[in-house]
């Protein structure tokens, strides 16, 4: 159903790169399970080890952010981009590390009036005040 | 330039209803600076207070987030959203609430790999894994 | 500054099919000023008159909605699809046509409010109640 | 199967500010049927007391634009940010408060239309003209 | 379970001006298969003309670029406007004129990439080069 | 005027992690013309060489596709998402990676037509046809 064949264990075993990279998911995340991104990453290797290697430098060990918050940033660009698998399975993680019902509920309030307001100042073409403009 | 016209403080204080919400935001805010997004919606004095309203409820008082992150989430659906006057005047509120120039950095890279991986789930179809759709 | 030549009246008097697609512009809008669209477009004569052919036979003549309620179902989408010159023209477009600013303002608030409930909706990824799917 | 609890009746009247205003919408749309849009909303009252109150303001009562042409921007927005559920509930609404099958046509056909030429902009990167820019 | 009626052959057949567009694409695609693109459009029998003429027009005949490129850049664009349906049908017509695994692989990381950049330039809202604003 | 600060070639050459990357594009591109995307980028080495790296892969040495037609999706995907940036800097490498004026009058055409038919979809909420879902 999906646009690209999803690997299954055995198809993912078969091909050492892409093998080597559903081991070190499993062994990084600490679970045996592998969702359907990777499955269908895994019909291009290079392009499979390069997105992980990403994710994996970006979204943990030593990082500027509470996972939690990364995973609400992630959950407020997926949503603005329409993408269901991405809401669901970051707002998943979100939970997972630690967002609470009162945090997840702040985020939908703020992700709801980013884009109201942000329709209207389209709407409007206001020109940007120069206060915001001075270099950081 | 703008599609409607940006009152100036004469205008606004020229509305009671104008006025009254200039005020509580210069009050608020602790500022005198009023920015073009008030001045334009301004127009339409019962939006003006309504949003305001809003945005002073989520965004000020106790709140689930830290107020950095409140506005990095901001930023979030707002560069989704391709607003150039959003992503501006939140960068320059999330950095005067205390974002970090690593966290800033850390937020553009969020950002640009949910953005890239959004449109690889896209283009893929993939279904939702059924572990994301189990009842919270 | 565009992608593409913006072909002055010299020019486009050159090339016969450009030039009936600019006569037919300018008697059918009844003014001589032809907009920077229809200048860039002018790059390839058939897209041009192809173009020009499905905006004139959706937008005049016998039409099922109000000139001015056209213009503003185009702002709507321009807007939400984040085009600054596509916003600015038909909003001229749509005042021109008799839209009131008691109108504009609420198409702006209901713009706005659209946006902020799409966004809510995504996020919480929302089944489609039944009764919305029954066949019209 | 969404990211939040679906309230259903009974947990909607144990929360004295849930019933209120599931009781309001009934009232004001003299109908039982509350739609997942707001038993959604309801895990977080507050968020579903504003945003049910600033829709009931904007979209009864005395308004500037028709009630079927207020839900056709409606769709148009919803659309643009492709929100299924938006445009299945919103076009039934536009059915519901008079929009003929011709409006409905028209309103695709614009639609349309207006997606191809924001993009065909955009990608041209088109020069805003002078004559859109003037103060209204 | 759409918003119109999809119209079935026996339907089709009873409208001349619906019967002589299905007629036609059947005839150009050597196929009796009409997707539900078309079966939707028909609705509108001026906008089914409409649409299937330009589409016959740009995508077929003597083309500028090749057929399978030119459903990658449908894929591209379908992909950044998130159409579930359009992602299906382009892929789909994509292979069928020939595009490889090695290049949809391509396709799919490309288009990632150029998510990923738009939106980290959205994010820092760079300043176009002057290089890249010469006239062509 | 940009969210982040534009390094300068001197403020480059300071940060051996940066100069690396900076002299690696200059050699790849066999130009000494750095842009605004790296030189905002370079504020966070590691994303910086990350992105080079990923960009140096994906659109140098062996590809499955034609260096002008990876230009073309990404302008696609760059007008798409509404990014002024990306649609002049990709536009300015087709061309000079080879794409014909007739090419990008048909790039132009195949992205309007794409949106238009991807509003067209989802307004109408078509259901994908099953000969679309068999497995590839």
């Amino acid at each position: 159903m999906a646009t690209v064949k999803l690997l299954s264990d055995a198809e993912a075993d078969a091909i050492p790169a892409v093998k080597a990279v559903f081991d070190d998911i499993r062994a990084t995340r600490k679970t045996d399970f592998i969702n359907n991104f990777w499955r269908g990453l895994a019909n291009d290797p290079a392009s499979l080890a390069r997105t992980w290697d990403n994710l994996k430098t970006v979204m943990t060990g030593e990082t500027a952010l509470p996972p939690a918050v990364q995973e609400m940033i992630y959950v407020a660009v997926s949503t603005a981009n329409g993408c269901t698998y991405c809401v669901h399975s970051h707002t998943a993680a979100a939970k997972a590390k630690g967002m609470t019902p009162e945090q997840h509920a702040e985020l939908l309030t703020i992700i709801g009036m980013a884009a109201q307001t942000n329709h209207l100042v389209t709407a409007m073409q206001l020109p940007v005040d120069d206060v915001f403009l001075v270099e950081s």
